[in-house]
């Protein structure tokens, strides 16, 4: 069985001397009161309950799945999910971040990603249904009308009711613009939806009394295309005035999927048959309205993969201490045991430190991001604002991407290092895997990300958003450009910052000829972006760790963090010699294949 | 649900056109009236096997599973899996390669390699029960006494019997010198063994009336460590004088594991409890004894994983040109409809040709491998013989880790090219990665694997055999260096085999001063020389395309062959400037890092 230990010690090393996220706090009126010793407080209870309650519902939860009992539409999810639920609730971990108006405890983002990496370590099945409700929060927040927020927003602050993304249908996921559920406007000033959605996450359950479903539909008269689809808010129990339950909403969940992985999670097909909605934001502008939830849900996702990169890092990690199988190649290590540690294998360590650097990368990253979400909406300066905004736009894709794919490479490295045993269920490794395999698909596949970031966030606007994130990068290289000891660190990121600019003028004036040039070039662009970024990170990072080392510290954090740092520069950053390489070579060996392809 | 169809254009032209065996069986008498048309004959009928008997049972037998009776240690095979089997049997295909002189039809290696592709495209889990027999009956050929083989083999050859191989305990998997199953002598001559052995593919089952254990255990004065290992003969019922069966021995399925993935296969826990057996080959010899069969295995393992990657890759490409979904960025394609299919996008085609291209270089490099077998066997020059042997140990590990990467890399991107459909269980996508999983660790993981190339097979002998494929690739490169329509593929295969000796020789003298050094670069290695010997495979094969163009050929195959040729060339074999950088970066990052992994 798997274990999990909250990696609190990592996380305040990013959050208190990498990023030193106090301070900025005390700049944002919202979370002045917000330092260090609540932070960590906050921190080492989540990881109490990721680690105690969550956790030990994993397997379980993977094994056993959800059930539909098809005549009452009811989904019964896996034993202690209810239960843990209602702990949760209990805990107030729901309003965690929320807005106090609407009864939220009114902490950063950046305490909530935290909170949600450990509930991700933890259980990613179960971490979806609070996940899914934050988001339609957040939608309702930027687009409800008084009487929604009222209406929905106390009850989902305080996790009472749960809420859905209702996008998908069975002939339209990424292109939403054909999506064909109707909404009928009513003489009251309702709608009555009527339509099929699939693939909806925590769409039906036990665990709260009420949920709260974002759908996305179009009116009678509605343009075709992405351009005629409304948002609305369709409860599974309508509210009456009072703020009591009404009679049940004809949105029921008609079947649940089979999937490879994250069984705990009740994955929908659910059907409106005329059930009563209202419109959130402004007519057919609902795709822009729900952005606000995708948004925040794919730094959702990639969180999600940080947090199982973490754990299968942990567990992959102690067994490698504790297997012994053959000997090292360099001679005996353990005299008083037949065989070694499987530990001190190269390749061994290899895997393991793939991971641990992919999981520290991740974490710095997505705090960084978060962080900057939380300038975004509350720094006083509007310049900071707008510049935090466009900052978190371009680094979203990497986070989904990278961070997942990333993920994917992580927890496969892990299992391999459990040998045969890595195939076995009850290890559990082998579910890291196939629940992260998710991640690299919805909330727009890794492909989508791509475009988003090349042809959208980077030559959108000529690559201005991409020289505010080089300015960080010129800024550390001129700080520490003429320190001997940061040199292993800044070359190689000084070296690929220069590159990207040309790489990313090359591919835009190819695709300015051909635009399948930027499709052929977009994944690979995308990691090479995410590598830029980790190499800030791991630079940041190390910048820390070497001054703490000169100043006299012997705690073994910072050689640990430096040697992580090390090995990302030798064995994971030069893919992008690769990655450059292949993107250049362009779309012909991709488009010109209608042989191959027949 | 998926469909398959057997490759058999691709095998012919392989077989025929690239490598012309039935040239090369002409000149070995075992094989000389192994003619084309034969060849293709049977194929022919081995598809229909494959698709139409095997294939139908796959997601089956995924969602049943295998189960244990516990009180009788019977386990009961998912439905339908007794009666293909009854069905192979009664169509003689367990024999098709094996030794007249036991029942055999005496075919060549190289065609059972083909009918092996497509059982495993058809059907992983089903596969392994007949696949796990030939290894045992291979074991028995090369090292049974005459009395095993008159007892074990034409029962083994007409697939009445199925075999087994019984390595793993609990405590050791790679490092077998640790085992500890004993083997008491006995006066009789027969041999009592007991002990407990975990991870037994087809260990036990209901498709055939006995079971041929092939055991690895220790004899009471055995020396410690490896050079300690004896191979046993250790059948589920005991066989009386006259051939018939007699009482039950004492080997019982004790438990099944539940898996990732092959879940139709019973990977069986087995316990000996003093049951008889009688020794294979010489006593402390077993694991030389073992690795006949381990060698046939590893290759046979790669085809499970090109089977994989071909059934994966055809379902993708049908999802991919039936599937609406957004416009080409390069303007409409499909006007008559809501939107384009998605094989319009670049990075939709470029996963579907990773897949084809790994499926075709695959292919091609298995059965150059089985055809040198085939010679080692019996060709009548002994130092064709011999070479042909040296090859295919060099070939082997990379057959086994190369191939089983690319089919984790293959699946996984063909199961992306359906978006979300691809992690649900009834479209098929997501078994083929879950069965693919396990190629790369059983049979000696990847790792393994790499060790094996570098260390023994290439640094082993300094490098005489890695030149003996070097001249070849220096053969094409002399006949093709004028052709200027071959330059795409020769110039990068003739660099990469320049560039292949200097980095050898650099990790050599590296290991030589510090072994680390091997362990730390092989993995990196393997995939450098996997791709070496892949670009050699796609040039041999661009060849003949070219050849046949010029020749006034109009068939689509060879323009659709170099296509897939320029796309491995262009997107998949840069990967090797980064597998270079990454091995050249040495050991230092990995085991200069006790802080990280403390």
């Amino acid at each position: 069985m798997p274990t999990y230990t909250p990696p609190l010690r990592d996380m305040q090393f990013v959050l208190h001397e990498v990023f030193n996220v106090a301070d900025e706090f005390k700049a944002m009126p919202a979370h002045a009161e917000t330092d260090a010793d609540t932070i960590n407080a906050v921190l080492e209870e989540a990881g109490k309950f990721a680690a105690e309650v969550a956790f030990p519902l994993n397997i379980g939860g993977d094994t056993e799945g959800c059930t539909l009992d098809v005549k009452t539409h009811a989904v019964t999810t896996p034993k202690g999910f209810k239960e843990a639920y209602a702990q949760y609730v209990e805990g107030g971990w729901p309003a965690l971040s929320c807005d106090p108006q609407f009864g939220g405890q009114g902490l950063p983002h950046t305490v909530n990603q935290c909170l949600y990496e450990m509930l991700n370590s933890a259980n990613q099945a179960w971490t979806m249904y609070p996940g899914l409700s934050h988001g339609a929060y957040e939608a309702l927040v930027a687009h409800g009308t008084d009487e929604q927020k009222k209406t929905y927003l106390p009850k989902l602050v305080s996790g009472e009711w749960t809420g859905t993304m209702c996008l998908t249908e069975p002939h339209c996921g990424t292109d939403l613009g054909l999506l064909r559920t109707k909404a009928e406007p009513q003489a009251d000033g309702s709608y009555k939806l009527t339509g099929n959605k699939i693939f909806i996450s925590a769409g039906e359950h036990d665990m709260a009394e009420n949920i709260v479903h974002l759908v996305l539909a179009r009116l009678p008269d509605a343009p075709k295309g992405s351009k005629g689809i409304s948002l609305f808010v369709v409860p599974k129990f309508k509210v009456n005035a009072d703020g009591s339950l009404g009679e049940r909403n004809p949105i029921f969940c008609t079947g649940l999927e089979h999937k490879m992985g994250i069984h705990g999670n009740a994955t929908a097909q659910i059907a409106l048959d005329g059930a009563t909605g209202s419109l959130v934001g402004e007519p057919n502008k609902g795709l822009a309205a729900m952005f606000v939830m995708m948004n925040a849900a794919r730094l959702g996702v990639g969180n999600q993969s940080l947090g199982l990169t973490e754990v299968a890092f942990q567990n992959a990690l102690a067994y490698a201490k504790d297997r012994i199988q053959m000997r090292s190649l360099s001679g005996v290590k353990a005299k008083d045991k037949d065989a070694d540690p499987i530990i001190v294998h190269p390749d061994v360590r290899k895997m393991l430190l793939t991971a641990k650097a992919y999981a520290e990368g991740g974490r710095a990253l997505q705090i960084f991001c978060t962080l900057l979400l939380d300038k975004a909406h509350h720094h006083p300066d509007e310049k900071v604002r707008k510049n935090s905004d466009e900052l978190v736009a371009l680094l979203t894709p990497i986070v989904k991407a990278f961070i997942t794919d990333n993920g994917h490479i992580s927890t496969n490295a892990c299992m391999q290092v459990f040998g045969g045993h890595g195939f076995i269920k009850e290890w559990g490794m082998e579910q890291f895997v196939r629940d992260n395999r998710i991640n690299m698909i919805y909330e727009g596949t890794n492909t989508v990300q791509s475009l988003d970031l090349l042809g959208r966030k980077v030559l959108g606007n000529n690559g201005a958003t991409l020289k505010k994130f080089g300015k960080l990068i010129g800024q550390l290289v001129e700080e520490e450009g003429v320190n001997e000891k940061m040199a292993e660190f800044i070359n190689p990121l000084a070296y690929l910052g220069d590159q990207m600019t040309k790489f990313t003028t090359e591919i835009g004036f190819k695709g300015f000829q051909n635009p399948d040039e930027v499709g052929a070039a977009a994944v690979d662009y995308l990691r090479v972006a995410g590598h830029l970024v980790f190499a800030y990170m791991f630079a940041r990072m190390a910048q820390v760790a070497l001054r703490q080392i000169a100043a006299g510290s012997t705690d073994p954090f910072y050689t640990a963090k430096l040697q992580t740092a090390r090995f990302y520069f030798a064995k994971l950053f030069p893919e992008t010699a690769t990655l450059m390489r292949t993107a250049r070579s362009g779309s012909k060996a991709l488009m010109d294949t209608d042989a191959a392809l027949a």
